[in-house]
């Protein structure tokens, strides 16, 4: 056994360390942008250049194509003038290069670059001494890679190595909030933390929500981090600053499917668990899920909005919360839901117990002893038959809608404005007024033979055991 | 408005005070039990014969047929001696005055006696100087008697007689557990608090559930009284027992029937609150409210065990709520639920918004930050699809029964003993085990075309709004 796992990692290594040409090309290319970068400043700026991401921390997988270089600037620069330079002079290491620019966004506009194949991120930050300082993100990252670069033992890259790709292969690495998942520094720091990646999954199975890592001690014990960062299932404090989970983005799904791919790895060591093969799906085969299950579904489809896929997903989200909500306030009970998007369009998927329902709805309400709450309630419904059950009031009026798919299109059929005062996101409120195609019963599997990916989604919707 | 209030009520008047005749004819016969009394004690034990119940009191309403005479033994008589000569002087007393006699049971055993057309009811008691040392409920009585006639201003007597009739009318009059309504004593202190019958209609309407009424005012103020008999809708504190509330068997759906009739009959008075006409109904008339509701009706019919009235009530209702407790648990919501005798057979009433359900159940876990409750909902359901929602677990499992009908075959389906360990109470238990029926869809129907009263009965449960 111990020696399968061996074997199985030694393969991932050859696949995931650089080899010598690659590191060679890489650092050909980091020198050149550096050069560029003296000849467009020449001096002139008091800024230094520090690459950071996985490259400065020799943590890339191989053929890794990004390369980020942050130009840090004197805290007693203006925002202003930080951002006006900092987009200048990226813009102008690039075009040196002969490579395409365009501007990107994070907290703040930055410049990518594509040069020999390569995407280069040109990140202009303040160099602030004092850690606690901070003013925003992007400054917290040479931290970051100076504090990965103590503490991580030379010989312990390729243990990050092989985390990255573990992550990668199982679904959840990235910290984007598609994902939400595991970041590169997060990866190091559990590599600086448990030493080697076998250790790291060693220990996994034995984590409970609100599993608590705290390297340089921050905090006087678990309890109090627990606190700070209540609802976290991982909290992993922040080395360069204790008011940070490096693990927040972190979702409940994937901290308990990584431990579940850890022990079950352990287990039955194989490659798949770290490239993960091309899954093909047949209509036929999801067709054939949905009716073992013998629910309904309900399939709301529109374009996608063009925002930032960091805006995107918690949109999508928060409207597919919004929908059961409204859902099980009329008796449709929802079995599950969940959110897909190709980047082009979006689905909602709801999976109901039942989708009809007859014409009187019951709603419980305040126990008769609250006065006050039943007069509330009794004026509110006092055209309609009220009764008592177990000393609580209890309303049958007419129900609205008796189909799901009825509630569901008058809700969403509104206008752009009541869409929003309905809980609607405003992006995909835009979309949906737009055009928006509801699915059911047979329409459903027209959207199933329509698109491979929704099909993809749906087949580990269906295989989806996070225990 | 006003004058057609009073002809109204003097029309009820004319029905409910006993003429000269009827008075004469009751006061002979009390003469003759007197008599009779006398000739078997030939004074030989110390006991007081007392008159109790609404003839002594002068309440009764013209027809009543019921007479009870206490025997009141000296409380230095063993319980044994009380029993035994109770029941000996009881039967001695029927026999001699040729009535047929058999013994029931209150608290304690007594003698019924049927003579000249009226029911005799010799029941002994203990004579307590002192209230407060009562030891079981009929000791109370003749406090009741005697405090009432001290307090009920003889012109108010027919006050009393008005709305024991009203009660009757609207369906509330009574303590037995079958009606959970007004008793003769509570609808005696009624008028004793406020005066007239028309008062205390005027004064209801501003009812509330808690509220209090303390003649004797034996609590410092409301919110004491109220603690002390929490839940109770209406508190009337018994004059002759601060710890005893007189009205503590009425039902919250009684309570504001009452409130609703009062209010109805003062808008529009009618002879109709006091003497309501046979309701008729044809089968076709209850299937089209079924129809029109679009819910699914179950019946589970079954012999009525041979107990008192007021066991059988209760356990009827355990049953029902029993069996609403295990469908909800599997997801068939229960719309509305009663419970029907005619003290030859029950039926269980169970109303659903749906009776078929997919094959996939769901169920909602603790926190997953709740470490002890996880560990136990996992291992419960270690062999089935474990998913997060809101961070809470969620298992979606195989339903067991995907109808209802059929859950409750099951269910009732078990020999008597297993029937007691899941919550049926013992004699419904037994005639469940015996012979049960579950009537649903078409075959419903069979059972409201068999039986009018349940007919009666079901028109009234759809016709039913207490607000």
């Amino acid at each position: 056994m111990e020696k399968n796992i061996h074997d199985i990692l030694n393969q991932v290594l050859r696949k995931v360390v650089p080899t010598r040409e690659e590191r060679e090309r890489t650092g050909r290319l980091c020198n050149k942008i550096l050069e560029s970068f003296d000849k467009v400043t020449k001096g002139k700026f008091l800024i230094k250049p520090m690459f950071c991401g996985s490259i400065a921390k020799d943590t890339w997988l191989a053929g890794n194509k990004d390369i980020d270089l942050f130009l840090l600037f004197r805290p007693n620069v203006s925002r202003e003038n930080l951002t006006k330079y900092g987009l200048l002079i990226g813009r102008d290491i690039i075009k040196k290069l002969f490579g395409e620019v365009e501007v990107a966004y994070a907290e703040h506009p930055y410049v990518r670059g594509f040069v020999a194949n390569h995407r280069v991120e040109i990140v202009p930050a303040y160099n602030i001494k004092d850690s606690s300082k901070i003013k925003s993100a992007v400054d917290r990252t040479p931290y970051h890679v100076r504090y990965v670069n103590e503490k991580l033992n030379r010989n312990l890259t390729n243990e990050v190595r092989l985390l990255k790709r573990f992550c990668k292969g199982i679904g959840v690495y990235g910290s984007d909030l598609k994902t939400e998942g595991f970041s590169g520094y997060l990866c190091e720091l559990l590599i600086i933390e448990y030493g080697t990646f076998e250790n790291l999954l060693r220990n996994v199975p034995g984590w409970h929500p609100g599993m608590v890592i705290d390297i340089e001690n921050h905090y006087k014990n678990k309890s109090q981090a627990k606190r700070k960062f209540k609802n976290n299932p991982l909290i992993v404090v922040d080395p360069v600053d204790k008011n940070r989970n490096v693990a927040s983005v972190l979702s409940a799904e994937n901290f308990f499917l990584f431990i579940k791919k850890s022990r079950e790895f352990l287990e039955k060591p194989d490659m798949s668990f770290f490239f993960s093969s091309q899954i093909e799906t047949e209509p036929e085969e999801i067709k054939k899920h949905m009716e073992e299950r013998g629910t309904k579904f309900i399939f709301i489809k529109f374009r996608a909005p063009t925002t930032h896929q960091d805006i995107l997903w918690p949109q999508l989200r928060k409207l597919r919360k919004r929908l059961t909500d409204v859902l099980e306030d009329s008796d449709f009970k929802i079995v599950r839901s969940d959110v897909w998007s190709d980047g082009v369009r979006c689905v909602i998927v709801l999976e109901l117990l039942v989708d009809k329902l007859p014409k009187i709805q019951k709603r419980i309400g305040p126990s008769i002893f609250d006065i006050e709450g039943s007069s509330g309630f009794l004026s509110r419904y006092e055209n309609y038959k009220i009764l008592i059950e177990d000393s609580q009031w209890v309303v049958e009026y007419p129900r609205r809608y008796k189909e799901a798919v009825e509630l569901l299109k008058d809700f969403l059929g509104e206008d752009f404005k009541s869409l929003k005062e309905r809980g609607v996101p405003k992006n995909l409120a835009e979309e949906i007024h737009e055009d928006v195609e509801i699915f059911s019963d047979e329409h459903a599997s027209r959207l199933i033979r329509r698109y491979e990916d929704f099909r993809i989604f749906l087949k580990k919707y269906f295989e989806k055991d996070l225990v």
